[in-house]
């Protein structure tokens, strides 16, 4: 690797902020088990019950509808089952409402048969369709069960933020249930849980400057949820079982909390942005930006250079010490294009490359990343020449 | 909390070895997302893959048998499923086999309905019915599927150990499948899955000092595998969506590696724990110690004090600065009895208390332990002859 390096994957998974280094550290002292009703234990229990706290205000929520997870993940197939509870009353959901552009672990449905999910489409700006959603949940069997939509707020290859009102209104007049995936757009743009909004959120701590491994269900409300997925010891008052991550649960408390500080200064990290994606179109005029039409998180620039194959360029910039992604992390490596490219109708290119920055990033950074950009371009247009 | 404290509940979580500590403190440095293929992606799949090397070699397993899961019981709720595959092929279990005194986790029957879950007992030394199991698996209709056995290597509360070879015996002969329980056992007995053993362990990463929220499974082949509990972006080889708890893995790895090195030295800490045995036997002569007759681990003492409810006599050991538990700490402060003891037909018993030492276990720990203790048993005489 390059001795000096720009780091710009924030979307695949950011820095550990110092906020949350300290509350990481600080917890690896605390030996025992939350749930053991000795001192020690009552110690953890109390790290645990803080960062709940801390967590809940990320999204102007309730902390007791906070549920602590081992990820967006696993938060996302906990949620998308037809088996809810009501208090003790069984519930069903007989249909799954998800988007052509959702992150994988909402796409493939998570515990709903294949034959109860639809995917609503996208359109050229990566906005999800909601004259599609409303016709589908138009259709929707009320006799047969409730609908689950799942939808993410902001996009992790384009930034695109969604029409979140809107999708709200549409899910609400059909008599819906909301579930918004908001791992992207947590610390980028507002969450108000006290609003009308979704019903539930998803997040996850490492996108926000936390630990990897640790992440949340936030509910609206405490009256409807979903058939515990991991089932053990009746821990998270019994909708998550196993021994709670008690470094990642601190770590993520903190990072929360400073998410929550750092969205005053968001616009700090546009301008950033904002002076890549300029020298992008410098050096490489007919670069192709997508969603730069509709909202985007302030932080993300998704991009294809015409005649380069994503992975190639993503492979050059990595020599040259920029760390950027070819489409999203999980599926790096796999073969193909991204799945979000082709539902916004871009078949024509093969994959893209994501810039995604931070509070660390520096114009030290954006130096790196122009002079590795220009060997890239001018490699490209000598290879257009030969050609 | 008393001034000086005396820690004596291991078995619900054990401090944090420093070599954990050093390695979970390196790995928060590491930024990137282990499935990213830039340097820095790479430079996290390398610390996830040198802690499957020392994870397995606790187990004496191959490295591609681990699965890293969120802890113990993600694994049991992953395994303890009737839907697997071989391959692409689809399997089905008819019929799981648990113990009575099994985890909540295993004893609860995972995805299993609870109509094919039957619970084989233990005799009164907490010993598993081998020819319950027997019968049991004699009886099982091989024509509906096939019989998944779950057992616990060592009890969390007695901390008997079961005859292991022989549980593998009678379940290899009836072609059953094997799920172990290790996680107790693990860093405190051999673990040898190059051996005919269990087909499936479990293992958690805080039980033998690495951090909570973080734990495994292991598989004797790479053959079969139960269908993923938590499903999204493919990590795992597919087996176990979500982004990977790098510093709770790589503190997983490290005290994996310092268990496997602990194991040889174990004799210390079970001529320790004798100690804090002879001292019970001592104070409080009449006091029944459950599974004594039994193998037990090195570290674990179970034991009633009898005209004593064991919550009583855990908050007055707290409060004279001993940490230990009544029953386990996933089920500390819910009422009732232990189901470990009426499993092993101690229904007289309200309770009992554990002592469950480890590597940083003294004598001043074993001091502050007689102390409190005789506080506490001369109460009881002093309330007996009141009564």
């Amino acid at each position: 690797m390059a001795a000096v390096r720009a780091y710009l994957d924030y979307n695949a998974s950011a820095p550990l902020l110092w906020q949350a280094r300290e509350a990481v550290v600080a917890a690896l002292d605390v030996a025992a088990n939350p749930s053991s009703v000795h001192g020690e234990g009552r110690a953890a229990r109390r790290l645990i019950e803080d960062a709940r706290r801390q967590v809940a205000a990320l999204a102007h929520a309730q902390p007791q509808h906070v549920v602590f997870t081992s990820g967006a993940t696993e938060a996302a197939t906990t949620l998308l089952t037809p088996q809810w509870r009501m208090g003790k009353a069984a519930l069903s959901f007989s249909h799954l409402y998800v988007c052509t552009a959702d992150h994988p672990c909402l796409r493939g449905g998570g515990r709903f048969p294949a034959d109860q999910v639809t995917r609503i489409g996208v359109d050229r700006d990566g906005l999800l369709k909601l004259d599609e959603l409303a016709a589908a949940l138009a259709a929707h069997d009320k006799e047969q069960g409730l609908a689950l939509v799942a939808v993410h707020a902001a996009n992790n290859e384009t930034g695109v933020v969604q029409s979140l009102e809107q999708i709200a209104a549409v899910v609400k007049a059909a008599g819906g249930v909301l579930v918004l995936d908001a791992v992207q757009a947590a610390g980028r743009v507002p969450l108000d849980m006290s609003k009308p909004c979704a019903d539930y959120l998803i997040l996850s701590a490492h996108k926000i400057g936390g630990p990897k491994g640790i992440g949340a269900i936030i509910a609206a409300a405490d009256l409807m949820m979903p058939t515990p997925l991991v089932t053990g010891g009746g821990q998270e008052k019994g909708h998550r079982g196993g021994t709670e991550n008690l470094v990642g649960i601190a770590g993520f408390g903190a990072a929360a909390f400073a998410a929550l500080e750092g969205l005053q200064t968001i616009e700090n990290i546009r301008e950033l942005r904002d002076r890549f994606e300029a020298t992008l179109l410098e050096l490489v005029p007919d670069a192709v930006i997508f969603g730069r039409a509709a909202p985007r998180l302030a932080n993300t620039i998704f991009f294809a250079i015409p005649g380069l194959k994503a992975e190639t360029a993503q492979i050059a910039f990595d020599l040259a010490g920029v760390a950027l992604s070819a489409g999203s992390a999980c599926s790096s490596g796999k073969v193909g294009a991204s799945h979000v490219l082709t539902a916004m109708g871009f078949d024509e290119f093969q994959g893209a490359l994501r810039v995604s920055v931070g509070q660390a990033t520096d114009t030290q950074d954006l130096e790196l990343f122009r002079s590795a950009l220009a060997g890239i371009a001018s490699r490209r247009s000598g290879g257009n020449r030969a050609a």
